[in-house]
């Protein structure tokens, strides 16, 4: 499905940049690149920063215009820093995610385009696209490396496919393990003489409140009681006194 | 607010990436950069990839180790490629977020920690950070650029906008609190000889691990401490042997 949205860069000046983009593209499994008039995608600079991710740079399409990189999409995305000179909507990245997610195929193929370094894409090229799109950045300093915004419209793209399992929470102790847990600590917090004789609920209580935030699983309680049978020896001979 | 979040970087290679990392800084509208052992931030390769964001170079604080660079701090999270290899949540960038929106302030400072280019995190760097993190990634080619990684993370802070306060963690322990409790939690268990003289570390990282996930407050810290202390003197006749 990634390989059905393509990353179109319009005269990419700095052979570094394609480089990064293609590692970044690939970082987020990305392997489609196509180069409208570009610089030199061979160039050292562009080997050196795409590292592992040479490949793309070699299985990269050529175009000499946009309207014949886009010409096979349908999903296709112009990106601007220029916002409202039309009345446009202009997306942020998720949104962008959002709507080609699940969409794009070999039949509905999309494109994400992103301009030259110092000027963008023409207002010409972004009327070919269906779509306008923007990074949301600091107002100070709006100005980002082409490789920083291709790895940010990648990372959406890939993050609106997947949805995580919590694990932590599948793998928590049961309540019986737990209440376990509690009884052995409450007869060796009394045995050690740190529990109050007035009150000895008030500690337990707070203990209880650390224990279950930490979500703990099976084997850490485990290695809590362990750690409780430990004490219970070490202090065998203790008579119970507390700490004067 | 946003100057209430530092991003570390601990010994970075690359002075490229170092500049690269504080334009992604400033571009989401982060200032803080603190360096840990880091190669020289004004080489003229830095600069050049810092394009607009020099003054981050020149304001950038420098830390002989990660402990120091994290001791203000309350809201810590190392990033790592290491998946599973202890149970301890990994979280997203969009999670670290969601925890640290709204939270970090003056009294409550927030680090993202990035490791060497090449080698990441050590294990133990890593143990001083309450939170670990990933960037989700293609199984095929999982390494991101340094700056890469920086900007994702400052990316999916801003877009965070603001969040409700959490007060559970506006009130959470110190770092230095949390240091302080993991020396003292040692040195009893070695004194009870709960601590495999072997492998001393392993249930040390178990016992840290539980003890951030559980996100202490400050009062909770002092009766852990009290428990400890307790412990200390019900076992003061002890030899150190394991239970047989």
């Amino acid at each position: 499905m990634n390989s059905d949205i393509a990353i179109v860069l319009v005269e990419p000046q700095s052979p570094g940049n394609i480089g990064m983009a293609c590692r970044a593209m690939k970082n987020m499994g990305f392997t489609q690149l196509r180069l409208v008039n570009g610089c030199d995608r061979f160039h050292p600079e562009a080997l050196k920063f795409a590292v592992a991710a040479r490949d793309l740079l070699e299985s990269a399409t050529l175009y000499p215009d946009l309207a014949s990189a886009l010409a096979d999409c349908r999903l296709t995305v112009g990106t601007t820093r220029r916002h409202g000179k039309y009345r446009q909507e202009i997306l942020p990245p998720q949104e962008v995610a959002s709507r080609i997610k699940g969409q794009a195929s070999a039949d509905c193929r999309a494109a994400i385009v992103f301009g030259r370094e110092d000027n963008g894409l023409t207002t010409e090229e972004l009327s070919l696209c269906r779509w306008h799109a923007t990074i949301p950045t600091s107002s100070e300093y709006g100005s980002l490396n082409l490789a920083q915004s291709v790895l940010l419209f990648c990372y959406e793209l890939q993050k609106a496919g997947a949805t995580p399992a919590n694990e932590q929470i599948q793998d928590m102790a049961a309540s019986s393990e737990m209440e376990t847990l509690f009884e052995h600590l409450h007869g060796c917090m009394k045995k050690i003489g740190f529990l109050n004789e007035q009150n000895p609920d008030h500690i337990m209580r707070s203990l209880r409140r650390i224990f279950f935030r930490a979500s703990l699983n099976s084997r850490e309680v485990t290695v809590l009681r362990g750690m409780l049978t430990q004490i219970d020896w070490a202090s065998s001979g203790f008579d119970g006194r507390k700490r004067s």
